[in-house]
């Protein structure tokens, strides 16, 4: 087996269109195929703070598959450490031994989180959109922004953020690295007025976005919810919605945004929405017009993680990065 | 974080009394703390006859958990590979960091699940057991017996086999290595009779032990069920024993020999049963009496993973054992 550290990582995979489309295909897949994805494994040790996610998912005709470790644990800031972490397992999906060990400490599921906002905007917003409006200033905000640039002409952007320092610092980052204006606005619905797309990476419990905030031809992208209790848009907007999109149904139902429209009884609890890979495969429509608004509501799935480590042991065996392993 | 290969841990965690405390520990604190302990996430690829089970759990007080990923790939000794493989990641209980990475190919899930059919023999056999049948002719049969030995006075053991050939093989082994007479007994009602304790480990589909079979006084652990379809006992014996016992009910009654009791309408869907820990920490009499039958439902925990990979950890830093890793 290959071990690769997380600095190799950042050598040989970045949020690069490559990236978009293995896990653009990877949604295709989703759709198409007879994939694989059991529910996500939770772990939860309030004592310390603490949550693990696993997650997996096999692709047909794909050589390996990834199990994904995530841990966050929320009290580690204090003692100096970062809240998340994490690092993947890439097994082969012919013999089941482990191929590479990927201590990514996180970064993989960064990019492929990024990588999955991208194909929602490639096919959910309108095509000339050149305006973003992102909400958190973590370094999802700062992917998310940048995986746009890769599918739409962004020329504009606003952060908003809870802390208005730290959306001023980022929005100075971005705005050096990406060579157009980016603006810190302390006001949220200001924030997204007049956005083509709007994407919200929080960890918010409590809605950010109110219901009638969205506008004809907007796109919104709810990233931050990926556990029961996170909850960024008001329910409503989701069940108003022109076009409502998952990434997994059985995950929004229970972890996304439309759990909490369901919970709020706006919307039932088995009704049909369309997934993301369907729209990417040409099994369904996306966008149907300018006017309409379009929601994507990614909760990550394994098969992005499955994408993202496929691609990197590509990667690794082509630059012939990492260090070999017996055992 | 260490890395530590399948030598290595064979080196410094062998079937002993220590892995035995362990696990019993494990099992005790399953009934007394508030042990988290989700649900196993299961992944199939059918094209390859493979499987992976995913276990976690964490036991209040013990400073690390383990994430145990076991792949069963069933085509694979076709091409000279092992059907079951796999690995053990440590993560700290109080940041979620990865203290250790285990590549032991299986060897600690054998050495744990022996230990569990120790831990069922010492509070469920009578305490003068000395004849044991083992039914099954691969690594757990040889470990069982061993297993056994630990905490009975073993003296005469049979093992059976659906391949005569293979019996006779581990029996000759078994007998060299224990020093006690082991053989091999080709039919399987006549292996088990004046047993006091049976252990069956088999992948068996069918029921391989009969209804009527079971004696009094004496003590069965069924093992080899770890998933839906696997059976190893007449659903009546379960039904008809004088004590049942779950490693976890949650399970049994999804992947055990109690689940094909359920499905038979021999046993209610929540028809409540004893649990290993509770006996273990006094909660619950085990045996009652020397003419009970008793019957011990193993599928496996991940208690017993967490207890050995912590065990292993342990060990390894008195040893200073293993590859250290940065990422």
């Amino acid at each position: 087996m290959i071990i690769l550290t997380e600095a190799e990582l950042r050598e040989i995979v970045g949020l690069d269109p490559d990236a978009v489309a293995c896990v653009e295909q990877a949604f295709a897949a989703l759709a198409t195929k007879a994939v694989a994805m059991p529910p996500i494994l939770r772990l939860d040790i309030p004592e310390y703070r603490g949550e693990v996610d696993v997650k997996t998912a096999y692709i047909p005709g794909i050589e390996g598959f990834a199990i994904k470790i995530s841990p966050g644990f929320f009290d580690n800031p204090k003692i100096g450490l970062p809240s998340t972490n994490g690092m993947m397992v890439l097994l082969s999906s012919r013999t089941g031994l482990v191929q590479a060990l990927l201590l990514d400490n996180g970064y993989l599921t960064d990019v492929r989180t990024a990588a999955a906002g991208a194909v929602a905007a490639k096919h959910l917003s309108r095509q000339n959109s050149s305006v973003a409006a992102i909400f958190g200033a973590g370094m999802q905000a700062r992917l998310q922004l940048e995986a746009l640039t890769l599918v739409r002409p962004i020329r504009d952007a606003r952060i908003w953020a809870r802390d208005a320092a730290k959306a001023k610092g980022v929005a100075a980052e971005l705005a050096a690295r990406l060579g157009f204006p980016v603006n810190a606005i302390s006001d949220p619905r200001e924030a997204m007025s007049g956005a083509d797309i709007v994407v919200t990476t929080t960890p918010a419990e409590k809605p950010i976005i109110g219901a009638g905030w969205l506008g004809p031809g907007q796109h919104l992208t709810a990233m931050g919810s990926d556990a029961e209790h996170k909850n960024e848009i008001d329910p409503a907007a989701i069940a108003g919605a022109g076009l409502y999109v998952a990434d997994s149904l059985k995950q929004t139902r229970r972890l996304g945004e439309l759990h909490h429209a369901i919970e709020a009884g706006l919307v039932e609890r088995d009704a049909d929405f369309a997934e993301l890979g369907r729209i990417v495969a040409g099994r369904m429509p996306g966008r149907t017009g300018d006017e309409q608004i379009t929601i994507a509501d990614l909760t990550g799935t394994g098969i992005q993680d499955t994408a993202i480590a496929t691609l990197a042991f590509a990667r690794a065996g082509a630059a012939n990065a990492g260090t070999t392993f017996e055992s």
